[in-house]
């Protein structure tokens, strides 16, 4: 059973949004489940206006965070989810089918696993910030795309892996508002059977955050170092992201993967200045 | 695993449905996980005009059965299920959660347990009406009613129970579309879960000769970068070795890894030459 403080722990990310029925929708069906934490990233300005200010519109969507990126908007989770109606985006990340992946989702949630049990304060370093996130515990953002494209492969290389909704063959592509009611109903349907204290406990993961500051540290070595080709700069870097993000990385060893790759650029930065 | 022939023999009905978007939403979803057959009793006209003609309409909606009464549209059907968000109804019917409810409808619709296979030829009576229904096997309607008051006493007195949809006591409502969406997702649910091509494969994770050439790639880097200290090195050394292994690399990434720790390191003793 999730509770009250778990179901809080999501964040629903909806991603370039055109729709304001949509929106609402999206958050009809979050308030339904319990799932209140709404946000958008870049939502079409007349639409999110429009949803908000809707007859009924549910308060989470009033108060719903808008953010300009992906990357701001996950920078506080500790596991990134993205949904796809794909089936073989040249798979550069795991995909799980919706049922497996909810249960991973839910095991991540749960209290009883939790990031501030296993990270005493003594180990925490001396920066606020540190301390602040091992009290916040692990969130979970769940990202759904556009009505149109769904997530770009810029969006997925945020993700650590991707949830697929069993849809037939023949109609893969779901309506937004309905792949937000069947993701979430899934996550709470087991509320009465699953016991979380079954399921595995996984390592206490490092943040979204932390992972694009080390993937913009890496990026920065790359290109100093001549690896990275300026030409496909892009397609390049959406490349490390989800390498990046393979990585598994443990929460206690980002601050050493940050310190590690600061020096390495600092030193590659000066070096290129010889040139 | 549901077949074609037992998907095709769940009937939606839509009872007096006001709304365009709602018809279309429904058959979008019904479309995604297969079930083909649609019912509408008593629409509200332009409405169900309107979703019909509406662009990529999908086919069901088009070819959509249109009834009178709740009795007449599920006449031809054995087992008649409506859902409603009321939890007490003065339960003159039994009530079921989705997921137990949804298992029973499975079972109605499989034809390892049809009617054509417990009633021979031989029992059928002369007309060729009979026979059509015996040879079809069972049928199960699933009642959705409108959004403004779901179904009423006299709809739902045509059914053998009722299905509700575990959303919270706070938000009990679902849109209609989205609550056809999961209640679909829950019946094609357990279909997948057999199937190994749909399972993610398992990560196959890189061996420690390659975790070693990254280690000594990135060890090798951070001497020349000044990140380690010559004097503890050795202690230095085994603490990044012990990083590199937390990291769970697949094997699919190592080269990658190593061909930037390769081009990093290289640069970084170029510049180190410098001085």
């Amino acid at each position: 059973m999730l509770l009250p403080d778990e179901l809080d722990r999501l964040r629903v990310v909806l991603v370039a949004t055109r729709n304001p029925l949509n929106l609402g929708a999206a958050a009809r069906a979050m308030s339904n489940f319990g799932f209140l934490r709404l946000r958008v990233v870049n939502p079409y300005e007349v639409a999110f206006r429009e949803a908000r200010s809707a007859v009924g519109a549910p308060e989470l969507l009033t108060s719903a965070e808008e953010y300009k990126s992906v990357a701001e908007a996950v920078a506080d989770c500790t596991l990134v989810v993205g949904t796809t109606a794909v089936r073989h985006r040249e798979l550069q990340h795991p995909l799980r089918l919706l049922e497996e992946g909810a249960g991973i989702i839910r095991a991540h949630l749960s209290s009883r696993t939790a990031a501030s049990e296993t990270t005493g304060p003594g180990i925490t370093r001396s920066g606020a910030g540190d301390l602040e996130t091992t009290n916040q515990g692990r969130r979970v953002a769940l990202l759904f795309g556009s009505e149109k494209r769904g997530l770009s492969n810029h969006d997925l290389s945020h993700c650590h892996w991707l949830l697929r909704i069993p849809t037939r063959e023949e109609h893969i592509s779901m309506n937004m508002g309905q792949a937000v009611a069947v993701c979430l109903y899934e996550l709470i349907r087991n509320a009465q059977t699953g016991d979380p204290a079954q399921q595995p406990v996984e390592l206490n993961l490092a943040t979204a955050g932390e992972l694009e500051r080390i993937t913009t540290l890496l990026l920065e070595a790359l290109h100093a170092s001549g690896y990275l080709d300026p030409r496909t700069a892009v397609a390049g870097e959406d490349k490390i992201r989800r390498l990046v993000r393979r990585l598994n990385l443990p929460a206690a060893d980002a601050e050493l993967w940050l310190g590690m790759l600061r020096q390495i650029a600092w030193k590659l930065r000066g070096s290129s200045g010889d040139h």
